[in-house]
């Protein structure tokens, strides 16, 4: 046939939620499952989210890998991934959009003291406690690409001081932006409240340590929004412990679900969430795929591609 | 004196966070507490919030009374206020940011369900539940009015689907606007959250009762950030606990503080905030003290006046 097949390798996710919307959009093409892949040289398309280290090393006709999640972490670290193959991100306005809620929720949560005051609900204690006015609170952005970008944008609205660390110099109206190693102290000296959205690399595991909370304001409070593998659990707990952080918001943890004997889940300074923050919309993901298939079919490159040397 | 004394009225609050504010922009100004109120006849102007009935009317010389918050339903319920005497409403660009955040806050809150998610942090358990996407989460604001409109703007660049309800016609960008009685069932029918920011009045007391509840979608939410003696506290709970309404958060109550007693604060699907979503930045009512003192000594009409009638 014309077009290659497609192999949708993602297991534990719902087919019936995401092959529907490609079908719709491309029936011509040849979607395959793990269980069922056919003839390896027959597939030209992947589409991944924890490929098995060497699957798609095993793909000799393969032409794109679509990630799943606007993470790539776990596709990057398979050392077998054929390099030569352009591996695709999914860019999601849906997905930019929840981040944002979820951001935007956490941050207000923070500054409007509503830890706080939902513990005094449960003492039925009435007490006011104020907040200072959005102007004077410096929300730090670590990690300042499409995600971080759009949040920021979400915040200002709301009258925060914004601003941004990223690897590589970043622009953006009224946000102050920092980058590269010798940018992040001055960055994090001024964070308020830290929303970390970076990308997953070995350059930034592990990246909110003891020594990254210390450099923060005292009283700040820290959102991670990006992967648990960014974390140093027990040095969280213990800036929290100490007082010099006032609380965080945790989405993504080392080892997901977050097993039951986890401290985080008790301690009184930590909301826990369940890597709920934004999920990849099937429509909108599927569409994506079409469309970058119909480029490929042209001759033409695939769009937001993962650059391996950065990995993301 | 060329100009007469203001009294401060407002048994309560700290003087020292407020009087300074205006000494600064009128050194020239006799400002006087209800300790030291001194000659009744040289008064004229009084700064009140909960005054004692009978208190304004004994004022013979009085040329404004100036609202120490956005809701006047304390000054207006007094008979005995001078009604030939111009009440003069804080109209403050922070309170409203303050109310915002409070509504951007609440909203995300039920949106994103992390009522829920904090529920299942207590009991240590990992549960995504799915969230439908802002643009189709209707928002109904209860109370057009300028805290409203400046709620529903941050609200619509979140992109979630707006809809006003006032007593008079009002229209917005992108809004839809309903108004009077007639149109309060249309606009409760499809408010999936009710944000309640109604001034308080004759005609709106008990407005949130088991009948209005009634009318919005099962599963719908209800803020109350105006007055709590909007809300008929007992019909809420009914409507909570049949399962037609998720959830409430609560900033205001019928007796503040709320009582030990209360049943809301133990309420499972109730947040309460103790009157904590906006409150009068005192650097900025007083220079609408100071500017309105002035238009009047030019012979001006004060600003932001209460309709007796409307009674707002």
């Amino acid at each position: 046939m014309a077009n290659g097949a497609l192999l949708f390798q993602s297991i534990g996710y719902p087919l019936e939620l995401w092959t529907p919307h490609l079908s719709r959009l491309r029936p011509d093409l040849d979607i395959r499952t793990e269980e069922n892949p056919g003839r390896a040289d027959q597939i030209h398309y992947c589409i991944a989210w924890k490929p098995k280290p060497g699957s798609l090393a095993a793909l000799p006709a393969l032409k794109v890998v679509f990630s799943m999640g606007a993470g790539v972490d776990a596709i990057v670290a398979d050392a077998t991934y054929p390099r030569h193959v352009p591996l695709s991100r999914v860019v999601d306005p849906t997905l930019s959009q929840s981040m944002t809620e979820y951001v935007v929720m956490s941050v207000l949560y923070w500054h409007r003291r509503m830890h706080d005051l939902q513990s005094l609900q449960r003492l039925r204690k009435w007490r006011q406690i104020a907040s200072p006015r959005a102007e004077n609170v410096r929300v730090g952005i670590l990690g300042f690409g499409a995600l971080g970008q759009a949040a920021a944008t979400a915040l200002q609205a709301l009258n925060y001081r914004l601003s941004g660390w990223s690897q590589t110099p970043k622009q953006a109206q009224g946000v102050t932006t920092f980058h590269g190693r010798e940018g992040l102290e001055p960055f994090l000296n001024q964070a308020d409240i830290l929303v970390c959205l970076l990308p997953l690399t070995p350059g930034t595991r592990g990246i909110l340590d003891a020594r990254l909370f210390a450099s923060l304001p005292p009283g700040a409070c820290v959102i991670n929004a990006a992967r648990g593998g960014h974390l140093v659990e027990d040095d969280l707990i213990r800036a929290l412990d100490s007082g010099h952080l006032r609380g965080a918001t945790l989405d993504v943890f080392a080892t997901e679900p977050l097993p039951e004997t986890n401290p985080l889940w008790v301690h009184p300074k930590v909301v826990v969430t369940p890597h709920s923050a934004a999920a990849t919309d099937p429509a909108a993901f599927m569409a994506h795929v079409a469309r970058t298939i119909a480029r490929v079919d042209q001759g033409l490159p695939p769009e937001n591609l993962v650059d391996f040397a950065r990995g993301y």
